[in-house]
């Protein structure tokens, strides 16, 4: 019954549930994936991640001057070396939940309820800042290109968002083809940067650079742990998306899981080869931080000289931005409505029908990430540290879960699995708390503020839930349906056809009819004429129904029919007294306007205040 | 019936209308004004324009320099001179409208509806603009008394106008002694200055106007006639106002009439004194507009000093303007009821049941004026010219109005009446056109393109009523109540105690009921999961009564349920199925959203595309 599943828990095992943190929409999860077009279709966000997160390596060691910025390459190798761990440990996780891991899969499994909506939350999160992360990198991008545009960037970015939200609120029929080509573009025009960048012993142009104020502080010799820490830390923004192959698993072509894993290797170490790389080249070019250039502008114009192959790799990064923020677009309401289903979130996200959700989806996401674009004054990096913490705080909980599950299974080799899962979850952990203790003051406090904010949210709707639940005796077989007299109560004011057709209406339905109108005793002419004058015409017309005259004091018109109608069914010992409004329904849209809101007002008193079965008729012209 | 009047053409004789334009709320109509006390109550408008008024001609004949500032007396005394034409047209449109004059009424008895309309539109305007320039004003003499603020004056205005706006939705209980003293206090200032300051020969201090750049053009010595008419129609903005007294007619203690013509007269010498007074001075001290000061605060500082009797003046102007707008609030909502009730506006505006309207008519009005003030930068003489054409259209059509009275009467004496109310219209309608001509590209076509606009408007709404009311059958008697077998349908999706109370109710109403489900064609584990597992507990419980199963390939919930119900109903030749929507209403405002938006999707639907009673039965928890 619609009414019942209206606030009511929804009765489905949450086993069936579609890959929550996937990047692709679940008509998308039917066309089944080769290793390579998964490759293409999975790494969007991974590679996406290359165009800041070398960045946040460099802006981070410049504090230490040039001497610093030399440590950029070994702080990348090590952040390569974490890669390898996600990649090895999310190859097991692909093993352990071929219906698709995600953290908060493997939370729920393993972990328990509480952690596993942690794990949700710090998802929505992550939705949220990759939208706003992707936008902004990709006009970052942008401005690199065309100097011009920097001091627009702001608007760009709403502009971009706008164009994607949009886009989404049409709905388009995603596929993997829309991705591989711009993907492959990215990806090759890197790899082309990096190899020719090896041939070079001087940069081959400076040009995007020139013009722009240099952000490079003063010329340290010394370089603290702390700061490569942070470096640290703050490159390991690279790795968001890994994560995103573990999640499609049920998107691969059989051998799914085997297909998957492969994808996740090469998708491992494209990214390594990628970052060292770029790395590398960082350092032999010793470029600095240059402020409305990005550093990967910076390297294409150093590699490829200021020509074709530098726009051809700002626009490659700006398409590729654009989809990762689509991504989200998603990914979102995929996992609200896998939480709608286990009662955390509103079931009007888990209702497909007549795509209301994802309205309401879209126009969530693009708002929040509205909002942070604003606040972060369109700045790449303010963002990716916020972003990274969710990500890893993800990462962490699933490694975690994934060594209670080899524990749990005891399986052969379990304890090496658990081991590599466990490391994962070491390192990762520990980049969360670096980024989260260094950037607290700079957003990071939003983050730890957001995340048991909406955990407490998911638990409020679920304990809404299990009281409705109870209420309706969810499961159980109802009782047995039962007929009894029925007293309908007619709202009149003045008498034309549709008083006719009402009244003839409330006939057909009930046993006994009642015509009721509010007469306002408050010493007023009008008031007094119009209650005169239907009294004359009842009288003349005698429909056969009886014309009740409710007295109110205050010219209000709810709560005195409310009222009556209570008193109706406590003399009657009626439980549902049946109020019948008729209203004309202009079929023009402007003409909705002409209605007053009687209607509307009775009907929001009578479900406050009564049980009545509230009908409205509708005459439309 | 309340459907009926829903959007239904009201039967109300316009004959017992409220006074249109009065700046007093209706409940303020009944306790009755003595001739002072109408003064106090009724003033205000006039007294406010004195604030403005004089300035705007000064700002005028400055573009002459001080050469052209010579003819702010003559100017002022021509504008004195179509006052007294003014008053004394008003005392005799008092006699002629003891049921409350006004553009609005005079034009629909005696130039037809269109023209009323005109003068309708023009009110509605002018409200808005009295709101703007009230507030504008009122914060251009705060700022003059402390420059500091002069940068926040848009802020300022905002701010005011919030107060203002917040005052009226709380919806207080005004009265005239609320307007009585401060009223007293301004007038009695502006006395004192002119007394003062006529004993004086220079100033007794400029210390406001100090510091601020005189905005003084080249210094002319020639001024055209053109030049002295803009003064001229700029001026006559200290005119507005002078009609309030006659709308209010019915405030007045027996003998209205006399009362009534006897503040009208008060209230014209009143205001001529300060505005000759006025123009004297301005004269006197060589007075030149300066930015960021009032004329009337370099007035106050140059007779009274930079002082106490300074700042007191300037005070009682901000409060006096502060008033002002708030009695648009006042009027404005009357005047919408009066259009609803001839069916010129929907009839929410003529609804006065649980205040809606009046919330409906503040907050337009005060969006409308914060557009305006927005627009204008907070600019007072920017505003005051529109304000004067919509000022000026009702004047004019007033008088015209009147010459067609007494030309219908014609009794004693008519054509001196007739010559002295034609004079009038005269005046003010080429004043009118000369502020349009002038300020054309300064917002005066604004207010060209919303005159008609708002006439179309009125018209085309009542075009849609005699449309509806026609169809209503209004004012024939209806046919009989005719009683049919009914046939109640159930949405279902689920079985639960609220599906059991559901089906009761249906069956209580209808002779025949039908529970149907909407099952989702498309391949989908999910949805055939809950198909199956309805049609097996419905064999379980055997509600008695058939579940029929409506298919549809699109997810879509309305649609196939509004196609089901219009077969329904044509193949049993129903002329209405009556629909029974179950729904949990919780009763936390929060827990609202926990509702999927099922029934309302339907309700939607079915409203849409069928002619069936829609019921929606809620189990409140």
């Amino acid at each position: 019954m619609f009414g019942a599943t209206d606030a009511q828990p929804s009765t489905h095992p949450a086993g069936e549930a579609d890959p929550p943190e996937t990047g692709i929409p679940p008509e998308q999860q039917r066309d089944r994936l080769t290793a390579l077009g998964g490759l293409a279709a999975l790494s969007l966000d991974a590679m996406a991640s290359v165009a800041y997160g070398p960045e946040s390596i460099v802006l981070v060691l410049a504090a230490a001057g040039s001497y610093g910025l030399g440590f950029t390459l070994p702080v990348t190798v090590s952040i390569a070396v974490l890669l390898a761990v996600l990649v090895a440990s999310y190859r097991q996780v692909i093993a352990a939940f071929p219906d698709g891991g995600g953290s908060y899969a493997v939370a729920k499994a393993h972990l328990g309820r509480r952690t596993a909506l942690t794990a949700a939350s710090s998802l929505v999160i992550d939705y949220i800042l990759n939208v706003a992360v992707s936008v902004t990198a990709g006009v970052a991008a942008l401005t690199s290109a065309f100097p011009g545009l920097y001091e627009q960037r702001v608007w760009l970015c709403l502009a971009v968002l706008a164009v994607v939200t949009a886009v989404n609120l049409r709905g388009i029929a995603e596929s993997a083809r829309w991705f591989m080509a711009p993907t492959a573009v990215f990806v090759l025009s890197i790899l082309a940067i990096i190899v020719v960048g090896l041939f070079r012993d001087a940069p081959a142009s400076t040009e995007a650079a020139a013009g722009h104020a240099s952000a490079l502080a003063g010329n340290a010799t010394a370089v603290g742990a702390l700061l490569l820490l942070r470096a640290f830390a703050a490159g390991c923004s690279a790795l968001t998306g890994v994560e995103a192959v573990a999640n499609a698993v049920p998107s691969f072509r059989t051998p799914r899981v085997k297909r998957a894993q492969h994808t996740e290797i090469a998708l491992g170490g494209l990214l390594g080869v990628m970052l060292i790389g770029l790395a590398v080249l960082i350092g032999r070019f010793h470029l600095q931080p240059v402020e409305g250039v990005t550093v990967l502008a910076q390297l294409a114009d150093a590699s490829l000289g200021h020509g074709f192959g530098f726009y051809l790799v700002q626009f490659a990064t700006v398409i590729l931005l654009g989809l990762a923020a689509n991504t989200s677009f998603g990914g979102l309401p995929v996992l609200l409505r896998l939480l709608a289903r286990d009662n955390h979130l509103p079931h009007v996200f888990a209702l497909r029908a007549d795509h209301q959700v994802h309205r309401h989806g879209v126009l969530f996401l693009s708002l929040a990430s509205a909002a942070l674009l604003v606040g972060s004054g369109g700045d790449v990096n303010s963002l990716v540290p916020l972003f990274a913490i969710g990500v890893f705080v993800g990462f962490t909980i699933c490694q975690v879960g994934m060594v209670r599950h080899w524990n749990g299974e005891r399986g052969r080799g379990w304890q090496g699995k658990a081991l590599l899962n466990g490391f994962g979850a070491l390192l990762t952990g520990v980049a969360a708390l670096v980024v989260t203790g260094t950037k607290f003051t700079e957003g990071a406090w939003g983050v730890c503020l957001a995340l048991p904010l909406l955990v407490l949210l998911f638990e409020a709707v679920h304990r809404a839930y299990a009281r409705i639940g109870d209420r309706l005796e969810l499961g159980r077989v109802p009782g047995p349906v039962t007929r009894q007299r029925s007293l309908v109560v007619v709202p009149v004011t003045v008498i034309t056809r549709l008083t006719r057709d009402a009244l003839s209406a409330a006939v057909s339905l009930g046993d006994e009819v009642l015509a009721v109108t509010v007469v306002h005793t408050v010493p007023d002419v009008e008031d007094q004429q119009a209650a005169e004058t239907l009294r004359r015409d009842w009288e003349l017309w005698r429909p056969g129904v009886p014309l009740i005259e409710v007295p109110d004091g205050h010219r209000r018109l709810g709560p005195p029919l409310a009222a009556f109608v209570n008193e109706l069914a406590a003399e009657h010992a009626y439980d549902r007294v049946t109020v019948l409004i008729p209203e004309v329904e202009p079929v023009r849209l402007w003409q909705r306007a002409l209605q007053n809101r009687r209607g509307a007002v009775i009907d929001r008193a009578l479900r406050r205040h009564t049980d009545a079965v509230v009908c409205r008729l509708r005459m439309r012209m």
